[in-house]
C-alpha cells in the first residue's frame, strides 16, 4: 500500500503544493501534476522533498491516487484532461465551489456539491473522495499548526479510510464525514469561513470538530 | 431593546424548549408556542423560569421576535400558521432538513438551504435569520458545555447582531457566519455531525471555529 504512487493535480496551486510537499516529506512517492509539465517540474524542484513533475495527464496515468487540487473555474477542464487516466483509481477532490467575486456566499452547484459534479463529470470508473476543502494552504506550506481538521467523505468506505490515513499522515486530523453527498457541509462551510475571516479579521478560521471521538482520541 | 418578548414556536420540542429556558434564566421574557395551548403552558409550568405558554400563532403574535425550533417535515405548516402575525419581525429558523430516516446524508431542499426556504414560505415581510442548527439540545437541557459555536446567518445585520447577541445570552459563543444562503453550511453540517456521532461513538459532536477572531475573544 505504502508503495502507491499520487499525483497531485494542479500541485503547483497553494494547496497542491502545500499538500503534495508535506505527503513526500512523509514518505510518499509524490507526482506534481500542472497544465504544463515545465511548471509541474519547476515547482517540484522548487519544493524538494523528491518530488517530480508532469503535466496533469501524465501525472494521473502514473499515479495510484490521484488528488485534484484546482479552482472551481478550472474542475471541468482539468478533469476532462484526467478522466481516461484515473478508471478504477481512487481520485480526492478538493475544489470548493467558489464563484468569484462573491466568494463569501455559499453557491453549491446543481449537483449538490463540488464533489458529485466531480463523480458526475469522471463518470462511475472513478471512486470519488472529498476532503482538504477547509484547510489554510498558506498554514499547511509553512507546518503552521493549522487549527482544523479533515472531514474525509465518499460513498466508498475503503477509499476514505485510505485519504483519511492520508491526512493523518501529513499531519492533519482526517475525519471520516460520509457519503459524498455530505461534502456540500465541508465545501460551504469554506465560503463561511472567508466571509469569518473578513468579518473578524482572523489570519485562516478553521473548523474543529468536538467530542471524544472513539479511535482517534479528541 | 431588553424588553423585547421572544416566542419559541415548536418549543415543547427538544432544542425550544431548552432554548426557551436559557432565555428566560438569563431575564427575557420567552412564550412557547406550541400546535396545542395546553401543551404549551403545561411545557413552560414544567420548564419554570417564568416561561408561559400559547399556541403557536398566538405565541408569534405575541413577540418581537419569533425562534421556530420545528422538525423540517412540520416546517411548512408551522411557518403558515404564524405567517400573518410575523410581518416586520425577525424570524430565527432553527430548521435542520434532515429526512428521514436517511439523517445522515445532507439532502439540502431545493431552496438551497431550510433558510431560504422559510424566507419563501414566510415572504419578505418577515426578516429571517437562522441558526442553533448543530447544537445538542440535550446538553443545552442540562447546562453541560457545548463544545459547539453557534453560527448565525441572515442578509440583514442588524438581525443578525441581535440573534448573535441571544446566543451569547443563553450562554453559547454565537458567530456571524453570512447571509442567510450560508445557512446551508451549518444545516449540513448537521447531518455530517450525526454521522460522527454514530461513527465514532461521540455524545454529540459539535463545532468550533478556530482562529483569533477579533472582537470576541478566541
Amino acid at each position: 500500500m505504502t508503495d502507491e504512487v499520487i499525483a497531485v493535480i494542479g500541485g503547483t496551486g497553494n494547496l497542491g503544493a502545500a499538500l503534495a510537499r508535506k505527503l513526500a516529506l512523509a514518505g510518499r512517492k509524490v507526482i506534481i501534476g500542472s497544465r504544463a509539465a515545465e511548471s509541474a517540474v519547476k515547482a517540484a524542484k522548487e519544493l524538494g522533498a523528491g518530488l517530480t513533475g508532469l503535466a496533469n495527464p501524465e501525472a494521473a496515468a502514473a499515479a495510484d491516487i490521484v488528488i485534484v487540487t484546482v479552482p472551481f473555474a478550472a474542475q471541468e477542464g482539468t478533469l476532462a484532461s484526467i478522466k481516461p487516466h484515473v478508471i478504477g483509481k481512487i481520485v480526492v477532490d478538493t475544489t470548493v465551489p467558489l464563484m468569484p467575486p462573491k466568494v463569501m456566499r455559499v453557491q453549491l452547484p446543481a449537483e449538490g456539491s463540488a464533489a458529485q459534479r466531480a463523480q458526475s463529470l469522471l463518470g462511475e470508473g472513478a471512486n470519488l473522495v472529498s476532503g482538504f476543502h477547509n484547510v489554510a494552504a498558506h498554514k499547511l506550506a509553512k507546518d503552521e499548526d493549522l487549527g482544523c481538521d479533515v472531514l474525509i467523505f465518499g460513498d466508498d468506505k475503503a477509499a476514505r479510510v485510505k485519504i483519511v490515513a492520508l491526512a493523518d499522515l501529513a499531519g492533519m486530523r482526517g475525519i471520516h464525514g460520509g457519503v459524498l453527498a455530505n461534502s456540500a457541509a465541508a465545501e460551504a462551510m469554506t465560503s463561511v469561513l472567508i466571509f469569518i475571516n473578513k468579518n473578524y479579521q482572523v489570519d485562516g478560521a478553521g473548523v474543529v470538530i468536538t467530542g471524544k471521538l472513539a479511535g482517534i482520541g479528541t
